[in-house]
């Protein structure tokens, strides 16, 4: 595949920004000490915020609404991206190339008395004035990226899989027989997903720390992080009408870092027979900017042999893994830096994402814009490259070293820990990163229950 | 307990009606013909829906909302419940007296050339125009009732774990180690909630017919319901700060019926080890009126003696169980008449709904109005009071029958079904009646997909 090269002219991006004139990923930004009403749609470009609020009531977005039967400036205003999400990937695709196009030739649109003026047709004399649509991100706070109304969780990494199935039931039944036949999935708790910076309370539960006693109250003594991604849905679907391996590709909008934290503990008591329930729904993390599938597409790479053959409804004959780095790092309590424990890669993913959304709606289950789809973990072949704690001390039977002098270790997450995910794609030339950012977040003592 | 004796003077109620003056059940409708956008909360009463948004704009509530920093024409003519349930107890408390006062005193609050006149403080000249305030039901459409943020469905009866459990595991391990100390339960999907009456198509996915071949794709042959309750949550909570079992009676609005449809042959393959997924979230039917905890507390029961005693977080040392009468009746495909096939009881259940509701939230889990949690499938002690085909049938073991001459039978639900679940309580006396009206739905024949 080959590019035209463009340039932000309007922005200077630092090379090694996540966020380059190739990404402009979507999220839902307000200025600091605004009030909550007037969160609205930004795009990412190198350290600033670009508002489409304000550039779509300039007009910018009018021909690429034009038959959309809503208007730019409603859509951009709104405290979630789910209206954007309803519209479809042309009104997405054409929103992110007028950007483009509005970054790297500004004076199609900008008629600047600090600039050469320009004829083009499309100018506005007021959109010289940067500081109202350009926001320093270090002044932006960002949020929740729409309104989630389902969240389903994936398990869809064999090595991940795998290595659980290992570690419970033994080598011999690592696998269950249906995992190689479909994406094995659950519903997990929308009310509960947090951005980016929010701190997390230990949790408190059940557990069964003897095999032989009842079991126990208190917080959990096992908790983990799980290096996912999440993929935000698009237009709605109805119910009893199935997407196919052709149309999911319209209702993907874009993808986020997931940090599906988990208490060990708690899980491994509960889930029997129903699944994982409050040792998930405490938390779960996911990164403030949407990056379209639209920008992840130079990044598609074949996705691993899938043996069997699935059903026909589950056949995937694109390429449809992505290149995609995803790094996670450990800021231990009481210390300055983080250190990376993990490097694991999205290609690595057995079940594709088209593939989950397929398999999700084959039953005739509908989908609303803004519903959430984490992938599960993503590990990957080799030790460092497993995406939990769980696996990374296989159980907690060995220390993970954090950092390089070998004093700190982890088993599992303490008090005051921060996990910081990353992911980020480079062309292969390596003059352009399409990146999300960062995904953190901080683990806080349990809090006293009337129980203790 | 004893009671005021109360009487609707403003509407005639059948004594077989549902919807007596000691019930007023809240709901979302609109009258035929309307458009969307004018769907509102109506209360029902015998054959009427009181049109809460004309009497709040009329001011009838204005006293109960006082302090509720909300205004009832607002919260009343919205087009689902959540705003009202975000407001608390004392409001749904005062409203539905204050409701039951204007049934049984018009005169204090109607002003009406053909009743006697009343000098009564709040009396306005304008509510005396029945037809303003009072709809029919037969010209009510019902929606609804909230936009339903998470749903979770729990297996808190005994019986139906167990006889679960037996079919599945055999007599010895039928109940898990953890379901006697936790009311077990799992996150299901809130899009493919429907109100009572939408049909459903028989949904179609993978399933594995013969253990020693690859699993094969198509409709479900082993479709069936689960007769449970539903409850709909009301304030919100923080994360990270739990309800106690004194905080969480403030927390549940109200209960309605709900058909958990479940498609067993999809479930038997797809829920090792995460849980059931597109065995259930093809659509899960509920009755249109959520009928208030407060109209329900004359029906409280003792709960089963739990035994072992639960954690101290889950011990519910009130009666906290309740005595409904619950039915489900199934017409079958070609004929007239439903006939009823399971009479059960909501007093069976072994985790109050309280608990379930504690044990949700306390890992910091938090919740939001609108949120439904249902209780499971709700099976009694004796063969016709199971809730489910699979139970019923034992696994397709032996014939349901369906009326009385024999010839028709049931191992699970055929296409074009229907079936209707009731739910009712009535006082000792029998002179009233608190119900839940009908839970009803059609099972379609499956759509075509791509992949036949």
């Amino acid at each position: 595949m080959s590019f035209t090269v463009l340039t932000s002219t309007l922005v200077k991006v630092p090379s090694d920004s996540h966020f380059s004139i190739y990404n402009l990923p979507f999220g839902i930004f307000s200025i600091e000490g605004e009030p909550d009403e007037k969160r609205r749609v930004g795009v990412a470009i190198g350290e600033y915020v670009l508002d489409l609020a304000y550039l779509a009531n300039k007009g910018l977005f009018d021909k690429e609404f034009e038959n959309s039967g809503s208007s730019p400036g409603y859509v951009f205003s709104q405290p979630t991206l789910n209206h954007f999400m309803s519209l479809g990937r042309p009104i997405w695709k054409g929103t992110r190339q007028k950007l483009q196009d509005f970054l790297s030739n500004p004076n199609r649109y900008i008629v600047d008395p600090t600039l050469p003026q320009s004829a083009g047709v499309e100018a506005t004399s007021t959109l010289w004035e940067r500081e109202k649509y350009l926001v320093e991100q270090s002044r932006a706070a960002m949020h929740i990226p729409a309104n989630i109304g389902d969240y389903t969780d994936f398990y869809a990494s064999k090595e991940h899989a795998t290595n659980v199935g290992c570690m419970f039931r033994g080598k011999d039944n690592a696998l269950m027989p249906n995992w190689v036949h479909l994406p094995v999935g659950y519903h997990g708790r929308s009310s509960s997903i947090v951005v980016s910076g929010t701190p997390l309370h230990r949790p408190s539960g059940q557990r069964l720390p003897n095999k032989d006693q009842p079991p126990v109250f208190g917080p959990s003594k096992r908790l983990d992080f799980e290096l996912e991604m999440g993929f935000f849905v698009g237009p709605k679907t109805n119910l009893g009408e199935p997407l196919t391996m052709e149309t999911v590709e319209d209702h993907i909008f874009g993808v986020v870092l997931l940090n599906d934290w988990s208490a060990r503990d708690i899980q491994a008591w509960e889930y029997v027979p129903l699944g994982p329930f409050l040792g998930k729904n405490f938390g779960t993390t996911i990164s403030p900017w949407v990056v379209t599938v639209d920008a992840l597409e130079p990044f598609l790479v074949p996705q691993p042999k899938q043996v069997p053959e699935p059903l026909p409804y589950l056949r995937d004959t694109k390429d449809s893994g992505y290149d995609i780095v995803l790094d996670v790092e450990l800021k231990p309590n009481g210390h300055d830096e983080f250190s990376r424990i993990c490097r694991s890669n999205l290609k690595y993913m057995y079940w594709t994402i088209k593939q989950q959304l397929v398999h999700h709606t084959v039953n005739g289950c509908n989908i609303r814009p803004g519903d959430l789809c984490g992938t599960g973990t993503i590990s990957g072949p080799i030790e460092d490259s497993y995406g939990s704690l769980l696996e990374l001390s296989w159980s907690g039977q060995k220390d993970v070293l954090v950092g390089k002098d070998g004093s700190i270790t982890r088993k599992f997450i303490e008090d005051g820990d921060e996990v910081k995910l990353i992911g980020y794609c480079s062309n292969p030339e390596g003059n352009y990163i399409v990146g999300f950012g960062e995904c953190v977040g901080k683990i806080l003592p349990p809090k006293p229950t009337p129980y203790d």
